[in-house]
């Protein structure tokens, strides 16, 4: 029976093992290539898969800065859209957000995450370290805190050779390291490795979802309109150009087939309506995805556990509005391959035992920052008129005061992520 | 049968009645007065009780200038205790915020109602318009929006001549007046007079009350201090050099029996507690007054129905933790006041009729505040651990962040009050 360890690509040992070929575990993997760490990155996936998933498009001004640092920001740069602003609608009117100007020059750029991912992987393809698709991770040995550092190890699963009735047959491969980083997301094996009794969790379920369409129609308006309704959250966003992304809140439960494309127009239509511009429509063009997102909020502490460390959504999930879900996964692991940079040229582990405490405060900020944007925008079932009124008069508090305005564009825009460390190459 | 009518010091026609003595009727009072605007208060307990009653103790900069500029300031001036900012602890830390260089140089000033209601009550009898304890309000008619002036009409009890068996003789009198201004709370009458198909209430219940308790000890720390603890929110005020106010959280129906001295103390001293600062305790001195406060958030709207309008807490309550229900108070009859003489003046209702719209903005921004410092700093029954992430997250970003920080200093200094009317004397 062939072995997955007989694979030319997929070496036995390494320095970090990644699980997850998302933003994080691709980033990852290149920061420690341009400082000369080894490192194999394992995704259960294929490439297409991987490539087409559809997440955020918001990169905040500190990721933007990561991504053409690493060498990947070419396309980044020339297709991006840069935003200076959001607009909030509420009350049937209008008001919007200057980041420049409230946030020291700091700004957005519209890139969609699934276009960052083609760019990672690209450049991994072409000259970084392995990149195995199709490889399942099933089991993370090893890790405790007791273990030395060559019991680390990942057991995985590639497809044996194809053929009929041969589906079932994946030979379970071993990659040893030092390090096993999960980048794994919600749904990954990683989160499972550090035992119970050692993780607390911190969740909240929200009483609504988006119904999220792509749509062949280039937006109407310039930036994203964050809109506050009677009727719901809706957000009308973009990933191009030409591709509008458009956003209503539904009732959790909600089938996309109960949305019919004329259905999501008119809807969207009458939640971003305002006096001033009544007869303002989307430009309508054919819907080419619709699917409903739950949201929740998530949050494991520790981020670390012995020779396991957790990035990205494998460690906290934040629900969509604040777009602060890919620009986290970002921030953690930059501190990641400073840590794991500091640990191969000096030996201190000083950063390494420090990275769930430093990234846990940028990740509870992140936290509180999407929760008050999600339950300022959308309108609860159970929600009391005492809280539209409340939330009515914080947006109007945004509107006319500086400092509420800057705390949301700061925010929305991202604290800063720390330089590149003086270890890196 | 003695008619009130007949008493000198009630005459049976004004210009303004005024329902209630409490710091907006009496305020009001003096600001008509000011102008030369007849008016009468109505109030339902005696003297003493309204000297005596324990209620806020933190005026705004704007309440402090309307005071001043109405001639009540002097002994305020003279025994306030000016503060330049207050204390967040959390976390076992401790952060302060300051006012005056986040808000535009406004301060706060300690001065206790009860004492703001003496020197109001001290003046409006020295010189000012018929102020009538033990006049208990029964009805208000005329007032509603078809009715001529003539119509407006408050009917009202006193005591009949004092004797055994004569308590029951409270023989009714009439005033009638252009106005009638419905100052008397929570629990008078004015709001009952606005047809319930004409008014929409807004409420919120809150899962905890407060502990308060007075005690002649000198405050050991120079500003409050707000707590967000394990046990429970804690607030260490003043009245005075020598006269402390304290507040603990407690379980809602709390009976304050359950806590004798010895254990107000423990667990003020608990919650209070910094690891910079270990050993430091509360002076200790004796309790003069325990009570126990429920909060609740609570808003009528409109605040106008005809020739009745509603300031302070008869139109909206706030929870006590912005220390803002006072100064709402102060704020609404200061529009008020400018309406009224306009109307005098002029003959123009403009500022009458968007009284409630101008006061609505103000009273919902400060029931954000209130509800945010409330929900900010206490520990629901059913909080959960994600929740208490949350809270010290946003208490690390006041401490950090000059627009956070600014929004609680500007939202609890409190909104500019518009200068007095040019009609104003």
């Amino acid at each position: 029976m062939p072995s997955a360890d007989q694979d030319a690509a997929a070496p036995a040992r390494t320095t970090v093992g990644i699980i997850g070929a998302g933003p994080a575990g691709l980033l990852l993997a290149r920061l420690l290539h341009n400082a000369g760490i080894d490192c194999v990155v394992l995704e259960s996936r294929d490439r297409a898969y991987i490539e087409q998933r559809q997440r955020a498009g918001i990169l905040e001004q500190g990721t933007v800065d990561v991504l053409r640092a690493a060498g990947v920001g070419e396309r980044m740069d020339r297709e991006g859209l840069p935003h200076d602003g959001i607009e909030l609608r509420y009350d049937r009117r209008s008001h919007r957000i200057d980041f420049p100007s409230l946030a020291d020059g700091r700004r957005v750029l519209v890139y969609a995450q699934s276009e960052v991912v083609k760019d990672l992987v690209a450049r991994q393809l072409a000259d970084g370290p392995p990149l195995l698709f199709d490889a399942e991770v099933v089991e993370v040995a090893g890790v405790d805190p007791g273990s030395d550092a060559s019991h680390a190890r990942i057991h995985y699963r590639r497809p044996g050779p194809r053929g009929p009735g041969r589906e079932e047959s994946r030979p379970t491969a071993g990659l040893s390291c030092d390090y096993v980083i999960g980048c794994d997301g919600s749904h990954g094996v990683s989160r499972a490795a550090v035992p119970a009794a050692l993780r607390t969790t911190y969740e909240r379920a929200y009483p609504y979802s988006w119904l999220a369409v792509t749509a062949q129609a280039p937006p109407v308006y310039r930036e994203l309109i964050y809109a506050h309704s009677t009727r719901g959250f809706a957000l009308a966003s973009m990933r191009s150009a030409e591709v509008s992304r458009l956003y209503l809140q539904v009732p959790n439960g909600t089938d996309p087939v109960d949305w019919p494309d004329a259905r999501v127009w008119d809807e969207l239509d009458a939640r971003l309506a305002i006096d001033a511009d009544p007869g303002r429509r989307l430009g309508r063009g054919p819907i080419t995805a619709k699917s409903v997102l739950p949201m929740r909020s998530w949050v494991m502490e520790p981020m670390r556990y012995g020779r396991l460390l957790l990035a990205g959504d494998a460690a906290h999930i934040v629900p969509p509005a604040g777009a602060k879900g890919l620009n986290l996964a970002v921030a953690d692991v930059v501190e990641l391959s400073r840590a794991l940079v500091q640990r191969h040229v000096t030996g201190s582990t000083e950063r390494l035992d420090a990275y769930s405490a430093t990234c846990l405060r940028r990740v509870w900020r992140a936290e509180h920052f999407s929760y008050t944007m999600t339950e300022l925008l959308h309108t609860a079932p159970a929600q009391t008129p005492f809280q539209t009124r409340l939330q009515l008069s914080q947006l109007d508090r945004i509107a006319h005061s500086r400092h509420a305005a800057a705390e949301l564009a700061e925010n929305y825009t991202g604290l800063p992520i720390a330089p590149p460390s003086p270890y890196a190459s």
